[in-house]
């Protein structure tokens, strides 16, 4: 981890680039397993799987007995941790139903605009080391809210045909049930396309290792929708004089065990604090258990030194980043003049892994500077809109030559002519 | 247009079938047009303009003397039209400002959300045969409203360097003043990279032909969002034996004239008014200017009968159309149970031209079967959120055995340290 002392505008470019993955080397990899299990629906899903694992459970589908077991392997802490989490994301995300719109445009002239659940979607979760049933919170919930009907869970198993319990306990908190033990570009072809026994669902989230995200992405451009583009995560820490040196290197730390792509910034006004944070990092890195991967991800990783708040400011919004920590004597000055980031953790006591696990606030963010236009995963992202409009015989007459006039001048005259029947041939 | 009676459950997926738009063999052009411009910049995108269009203006922004002598080019019955529809646009728009969510979760742990305009937006209308300034109201307007600090605006010229002057007219009326005289591709790239003379957008938004659909859906997979993928315009109409053949063929054709790849559904649970829909459409495709386009659009249209109600609905939510207009006795009834389309018209007497061009509701809506899953655009389309959370030491201390419960069991000892660090070790 360097430290940049007060670089010039012409140097931000530089260090705002994140570590690029767009992995174009297993595009055809990839390709082929979705188009293979697009045709060749149940029995070529087996196949693959089959072939990509060196197994394939005989029966896919978690069994209503392996879900009622699975409870009893989770700690009763680990059950009450994942409760109260489970609350405060409810709670959050309850807050955020969007209302519905009814105007009267003109006389006789309706417009209105309401919120309705997606159908079906399809949640993806991770296994392997580390089991991320933090994220199933996150989207399950959100979705049984949205009122989504069917929802749809692949997660790989394990070689004996186990899915990891605290996953299976954190589907049974959010009422989901129909488990599939899937995992990788299979699962996301599952889901896309359908197959005897995976529904075909309309919206695709979550994480996922490197052919997830590829799978994602490449059936994203066909008939389904996907929650956003993935890329490594990300902070950026903002502090100043005031902030504790070893509270700001656990934050970069934390951001940096995610794996070797992760990325973590700090901005400060304060080259003794940099130094400081500097040495801290190192004490604590030599402690964790996944100090490998956090090392490589500090290769890539920054201190950045700038004397004034505002081009702290600056940088950050066009760094845009993922998690934004404002350890700073007064954050929400800070904060109010941000326009680009997923999330923002204010003052010295707001970690981000309290926004991780617990707070409430949703974890699935936008990253690799997408947040400047992306928005974080909300309520929302499990809805979608319909428009409507009723126009009386009235309402019709008197939009009638705003109509007429602007559909031939943009040479569309049956568009016209579908206002000019009404009014003018009325059987 | 052929009529189907009555189709078995197993033939409604071909029934369902747009016409495959995906245009993969434009693909390396647009590629290297993207490749050069991105690398090359100015030089680049002139160079491309001039070996494109076969000539490239002096200078690409519109002047403000170009702009003030477009309004004296056109007619104040279309002044006119335009301010109407922009006030409706403009007023619907308004009423979909999103609130604030702020919540306490527990005592301590305050979670908040914001809606934030997008900073710079790009906004692409084609040019050619058919001006689409109505587009630029439905996407000039909510930018506007939503705060969008930057509007960019490139649309083609013509031969004499001249852009279309509605288009300068609806610009002035939603205060765009920053217009530049690109098309295709060459527009798309200038936007998503930057230039000297072009800013770099943050998201694009608009139609255009397959070059500019497929650089849109080219950038979108590097670091621009855009408004949604596109394909081509279409819509199921639902009539009972009450409709007036002559509005539904109106309404069939008002769709076909768009494009040779348009498609025009009607459902009907009515013999004899299926056949008189089929004649009355052969009628007024007689007068039409666009009659070739239409025809072509017409080979891929279809008439559909079902016995019930509800298998006309059931088909339509399968179907998930862009317009929806439902001609029934009792429209509400049948709309409320519609769950999968972009914008409803309710009743006789609500063409889809009236939405197009002047009701107020956006006329930017998902294609292809995506209205399952996407939204229209509205104002929350130029916004993204921003969630913040604030803990207190007292806050976090409450949380802190969830965190540390869930970080561990995820193997994330960095982001338990976080929290641990500040409780035990604050100097």
């Amino acid at each position: 981890m360097r430290i940049f002392d007060n670089p010039l505008n012409t140097e931000w470019k530089d260090l705002q680039e994140r570590v690029n993955t767009n992995d174009v080397a297993i595009e055809d990899t990839v390709a082929h397993i979705l188009k293979s299990i697009k045709e060749g629906g149940e029995q070529a899903l087996r196949e693959q799987i089959e072939k990509i694992e060196g197994f394939c459970p005989e029966v896919l589908q978690v069994s209503e007995e392996e879900l009622a077991n699975a409870v009893l392997d989770v700690s009763a802490k680990l059950q009450r941790a994942i409760n109260a989490a489970a609350r405060n994301i409810r709670e959050f995300h309850q807050a955020q139903k969007p209302g519905a719109v009814e105007v009267e445009t003109m006389a006789g002239v309706s417009c209105r605009r309401r919120y309705l659940p997606i159908d079906r979607v399809g949640l993806y979760i991770p296994g392997g080391s580390a089991p991320l049933f933090s994220t199933l919170l996150m989207l399950a919930i959100p979705a049984t809210i949205a009122g989504c009907k069917d929802i749809i869970l692949c997660t790989p198993c394990d070689e004996n045909g186990r899915v990891n319990s605290a996953v299976l306990y954190a589907a049974t908190v959010c009422g989901v049930s129909k488990i599939f033990k899937i995992g990788g570009a299979q699962a996301i072809a599952a889901m896309a396309y359908g197959t005897d026994s995976v529904p075909k669902v309309l919206k695709i989230f979550g994480p996922g290792n490197r052919y997830v995200t590829k799978a994602k992405q490449m059936v994203s451009s066909q008939s389904v929708a996907i929650d956003m583009p993935a890329g490594p995560s990300e902070v950026l820490v903002m502090a100043d004089e005031n902030a504790n040196a070893a509270f700001v290197a656990a934050d970069l730390l934390s951001q940096t065990e995610h794996g070797p792509d992760s990325q973590a910034i700090l901005l400060c006004n304060d080259e003794i604090l940099a130094n400081e944070v500097l040495m801290e990092v190192e004490t604590q890195l030599d402690a964790l258990p996944r100090k490998d991967i956090a090392k490589r991800a500090l290769e890539h990783s920054r201190i950045i030194i700038f004397e004034e708040v505002q081009t702290m400011i600056d940088f950050a919004n066009e760094y845009a980043p993922e998690h934004l920590i404002i350890n700073m004597i007064d954050p929400w000055e800070v904060a109010n003049q941000i326009t680009a980031a997923g999330s923002i953790f204010i003052g010295e006591f707001s970690p981000e892994s309290a926004g991780d696990y617990a707070s409430g606030t949703n974890h699935t963010l936008p990253t690799m500077g997408l947040a400047s236009a992306y928005s974080g995963l909300g309520l929302e992202s499990f809805m979608h809109t319909i428009t409507y409009q009723e126009l009386s015989k009235k309402g019709l007459l008197s939009l009638s030559n705003v109509i007429v006039s602007m559909a031939e001048a943009e040479g569309l005259k049956a568009h016209s002519n579908a206002v000019k029947i009404r009014l003018y041939n009325h059987k």
